[in-house]
Order: C-alpha cells, then sequence, then structure tokens
C-alpha cells in the first residue's frame, strides 16, 4: 500500500542482514526460505508506523519489528505441519519442501532467533518488549490449541469463536502496534490504546477474512469462494447459523459439513444459501462494524494527529480488504 | 544423590506451583505430563548448587533453574518426535499418548513458558539471562540438526563428533551452573569459569554415556548393553573404530553398520570385538579424561571453599555414573 513501503523497504533490508545462510545449513535455510517468501509484512508495518507517528526515528523499531515477523513466520511452519498444508504463499511449505523434522525444528529456531532481536535494546526495554512477546506467543499457542480443539467440538460457541480468533491472530497486531509504542517510550496508556487498536482490527480482519470466503468477490478477494466450506471449518459464519437458523437449515447445515462430496460448487451454493435465509450477512456485517468502531475509538483516543489518524486508518482499510 | 535431595525438592515444589493445568487442556496436560514424569533434575540442581556454593540463597536462583529444566523438557517432547521415539522414562513420549499436533503445540509452549520464568528477575539480570539462555537454546537446535545430518552422513570426523555433543548436551549444562552464579552476581571470570565446568563436564557425561553402551556393566548401566549399536548410531566409538581401525575392521564394521539382522547378540559381539582390536577403549577413555581434567581444572579455578569444591566434585562422579 502507498505509504507502507518505505517500512516493507526497511525490514527487507534487516532481514538480509539478520537471516543469513550458515551451518548447519538444514537448519538455516529453511528459515531463509519461509522468510524470503514475502507476504504484507503487516505485522512489521504496523510496529514501524506505530513509531513513526508517534514522531520517533522508526529505524530504532525495526528489531523489534523484525521479532514479530519472524514470530509470525515461526507459527506458519508449525501450523502448515499441523494443518499438513502442502502450500503456502504458492510455494511448497518447509515440511513439505524438506521434511517434518525440518520444519519442528527451524521452526523453533525461528523463535529463538525472534527473542534474541530484543536483544538490541537495553534491559528494561528488552525486559518490558519480551514479556509483551511471551504473552502473546502463549495467546497465539493457545489459539491455535482451541482452533484444533474446535474441529472436533460440537459444542462451539460465537464467544468461543471470537475468543479463539482474538489469541490466535488479534493479540500479535495488538502487541505489533504496542512494540512501536514501547519503542517511542510513551505512557502505558497510549501503549494500550495502540494495543486495543491493533486488536480490534485483528478481530475484524478475522471476521471479515470469514465473510469473503462466501460472500467475497472472487477477482478482489484473491482466493477461490467456499474454501473454508468445502474444508468444514466452522466459521463465524456457520456458527452464526447454527445460533440463528432454524431447525431444518441447522440440520441440513451439519448434514453438508459432514461430507466432502465430489460436487464442489453444489455444496458451496446450498451452505450459502441456508447462511442467506438464517441472515448470516447482517449479523456478520454487524460484527464487523462492531469491532471496526471500536478500533476507530481507540484510534481516535491516541495522542497523534489528525493526519497520522488518517495514515492507520488507511492503512487499517486496505488490510480489510477489498469489500464491504 | 544424597546432598542434591534440597535442591530436587525445592524444584519439584516450583513445579507444582508454576506448572498447572488450565485451559486449553489439550495444551497443557501434556505439558504437566512431561515435567511431571521426573528424572534426575541435573540442570536445575547444577543452577541451584552453584548458587549455593556461592553463599547466595539458592532459593533466588530456583525460577532460573526451572527455566532450564523447562526448556530440557521441550526439546526432550521435539527430539522424541523426530527421532519417531514411542517411550521416554519407562512410558509413552507426548506424541504417542496424544499425537503429533500436541507434540508440537506443547512443545512449543513450554519453550515460551521457559523465557517467562526470567521475568521474575530485575531488568539486568533478566537480560543477562535470556541472552545466556537464547544463545544456548539456538546451539541446542543446531547441535540437533547436526546429529541428524550425521545419520546420512558418510564424511564425519571426532571433531565434528566433539562439536556436535559440545552443542547438542554440554552448552546447556554449563549455563544452568552459569545462571546459578549470574544470581550470586558474580565477576564475569567467575561465571565463566562455572560455565566451562559444567560444558566439560557435559562432553565427558556424553562420551561416557557412549562407552556404556558398548563396555559398561548391565546391572550398574541400568540401559541395555548395545542399543546405540543396534540403532547403528556413529557414536564416538564408532568414529574412533573408523580412524583407527585397519582396512578390514572398516570395512566389516560399515557393513554390519548398515544391517538390522535378527541376531542382536551377534551383532553386537561383532561391533564391540572390533571396538576393542581398534583401540577403542583405551582412546575413548583417554578423552573422557581429557575432559573430566578440564573441568576439574575449571573447579580448581572457582573462588570456592575447598569443601563446597568436594561437593560438585562428588556430584560430577554421581553424573559420570557408575563405573570407570
Amino acid at each position: 500500500m502507498k505509504g507502507s513501503e518505505k517500512y516493507i523497504q526497511a525490514i527487507n533490508n534487516f532481514i538480509e542482514e539478520v537471516v543469513i545462510l550458515k551451518e548447519p545449513l538444514q537448519l538455516y535455510e529453511p528459515i531463509h526460505y519461509i522468510v524470503s517468501l514475502g507476504g504484507k509484512r503487516v505485522r512489521p508495518t504496523l510496529t514501524l508506523m506505530t513509531c513513526d507517528v508517534l514522531k520517533e526515528d522508526y529505524s530504532k523499531a525495526i528489531p523489534a519489528a523484525l521479532a514479530l515477523e519472524l514470530f509470525h513466520n515461526f507459527s506458519l511452519i508449525h501450523d502448515d505441519i499441523m494443518d499438513r498444508a502442502p502450500m503456502r504463499r504458492g510455494k511448497d511449505t518447509v515440511h513439505e519442501k524438506w521434511d517434518l523434522n525440518t520444519g519442528i525444528l527451524s521452526g523453533d529456531a525461528l523463535l529463538i532467533l525472534a527473542y534474541q532481536l530484543f536483544e538490541k535494546y537495553p534491559p528494561n526495554i528488552f525486559q518490558e518488549m519480551a514479556m509483551l512477546f511471551s504473552k502473546t506467543a502463549l495467546q497465539v499457542c493457545e489459539g491455535q490449541q482451541y482452533d484444533i480443539d474446535f474441529e472436533s467440538s460440537d459444542h462451539v460457541s460465537l464467544e468461543d469463536y471470537l475468543k479463539m480468533i482474538n489469541y490466535k491472530t488479534a493479540v500479535l497486531l495488538g502487541a505489533a502496534m504496542k512494540m512501536g509504542a514501547i519503542v517511542a517510550k510513551e505512557s502505558d496508556e497510549c501503549k494500550n490504546n495502540f494495543y486495543e487498536f491493533g486488536r480490534n482490527l485483528g478481530i475484524a480482519f478475522q471476521l471479515q477474512d470469514d465473510y469473503l470466503d462466501a460472500f467475497g468477490n472472487t477477482s478482489s478477494f484473491g482466493k477461490q469462494i467456499g474454501g473454508d466450506i468445502l474444508s468444514n471449518k466452522k466459521t463465524f459464519l456457520y456458527l452464526m447459523a447454527e445460533k440463528n437458523g432454524n431447525n431444518n437449515d441447522i440440520n441440513e447445515l451439519k448434514r453438508l459439513f459432514s461430507e466432502a462430496p465430489d460436487n464442489h460448487q453444489q455444496k458451496i451454493e446450498k451452505v450459502i444459501s441456508i447462511y442467506k435465509s438464517a441472515g448470516v450477512i447482517e449479523a456478520t456485517l454487524e460484527e464487523i462494524q462492531k469491532y471496526t468502531r471500536k478500533a476507530n475509538s481507540n484510534l481516535q483516543a491516541l495522542p497523534i494527529s489528525e493526519e497520522d489518524k488518517n495514515k492507520l486508518f488507511t492503512y487499517g482499510q486496505y488490510l480489510m480488504g477489498r469489500e464491504v
């Protein structure tokens, strides 16, 4: 996105400096590989942008920003193993290109390398960052565990689901922004407002992702419609239909989600039709708006200029994607 | 061992306080399980004993000691997956009792929990500990990778092997002792002498472990003789035979190590016979003594009483086991 290229460039330059190929190659090559696959660098961008709008030299936040990007890549490697995913960003996943052991061990090393990046800071800042990082990282693990648990559970509530995406996705975005405010030595109140802004944006973002899977425009969403439906994933849409639908709809939905039919298109259409009749579109959009409003209220409370609020707002819009 | 029970008791009490069962249970139950399997608690004992002989209140070192024990258990969970090991300390391994995903994720969480324990210390100590911990943890990952690499390599030298066991086993024992000296706020020289004592002891210990696999007394060693031989593991003994043996011996050894015969006893006897004729017994004992001497020289340089030196020496003897 226009305006954020300078952050991505700064991160990519630092990655080249820090993530180097060395012995044992079998450990460091997969790390170099996954980190070089790119991606939008959302988390480090949030860190640097936060530091920048707080009028602190954002280059000081680069090590913390990269720590979050390395952590994100660690979780991608291990999650891809757990999900048996063959592809990531259009390329082979690490365990697919190498093997299971390589995926486990290079993921472990990435997590440790992330911690090492905080060593660039003086003891007080180091401790504050490492504490936030550990707390967040543990929540991400818990979120991943809830996600796995939900697959085999018939008793997942909307509240459970929101807690899961809060842990699995949102807290890391909150921590990314808070890191930028820590570098800028801001007050606890300011740091927490940035944290909450990122966290609420993260929840809205994840709900939007669920929404677009069923109701997105293929060409602008960039993913095939119905991926979650075909993998029988209990998204916010599914849980909302289960809550609001009539008995016939719920039974039909459960039946459809216990099957893996040859006719993909038919299953997707049937599920979407139930979502529509159960009022899932309106309810989900309302929930997205609820978290977007929360994020905006956090944004308004930040001690930064209107121009900079607009900059953060625009980046949020960019993340929220291409529709709604 | 007599004299070290108080440290083990202190660690076990703190484990009960810190490692609790909470939601999501699927994440925290395996952690509780592996940590409760027991073991000799060698690493935390070294930390507490170091702090104690330096006349600092050893209870101050308990969080750091437990961090090392949690890290050790993290590496056991992930290594057991990589080694496809079904049993650990006479019980099912985590991935066997639960599944692969549980092993990966609960291992990840254990590593993060280990870092969190340093939060009990003020910023300067926190940073010094976390830096030592990250450096050591990364070396342990590298050691594990070298160990995996060596399995499929025909060009492993004795130097390569010593480097591998230094990283995989010894540096963590060194770090355990150094942590105790950090808590006691000792000089860099003193901290490094404790580190080197633990590290050299660790190398001697691992070589001893290799030695006892072939030449131990079953009843006192407590393991079946020849386990390494049957799993075709290129231990120090194998690599020494490959270096010092005559061509016939080397060829026969390579042939034996490419087979998995039904007659286990015969293979073990043949390999041991080659080890003997290639002078492996003398060469290995000499190497063990070399590292034991180094450790003792580090021990003598420590700024502690003769009585306390004797205490550390005795614990080292206990670790080195029941023979030689």
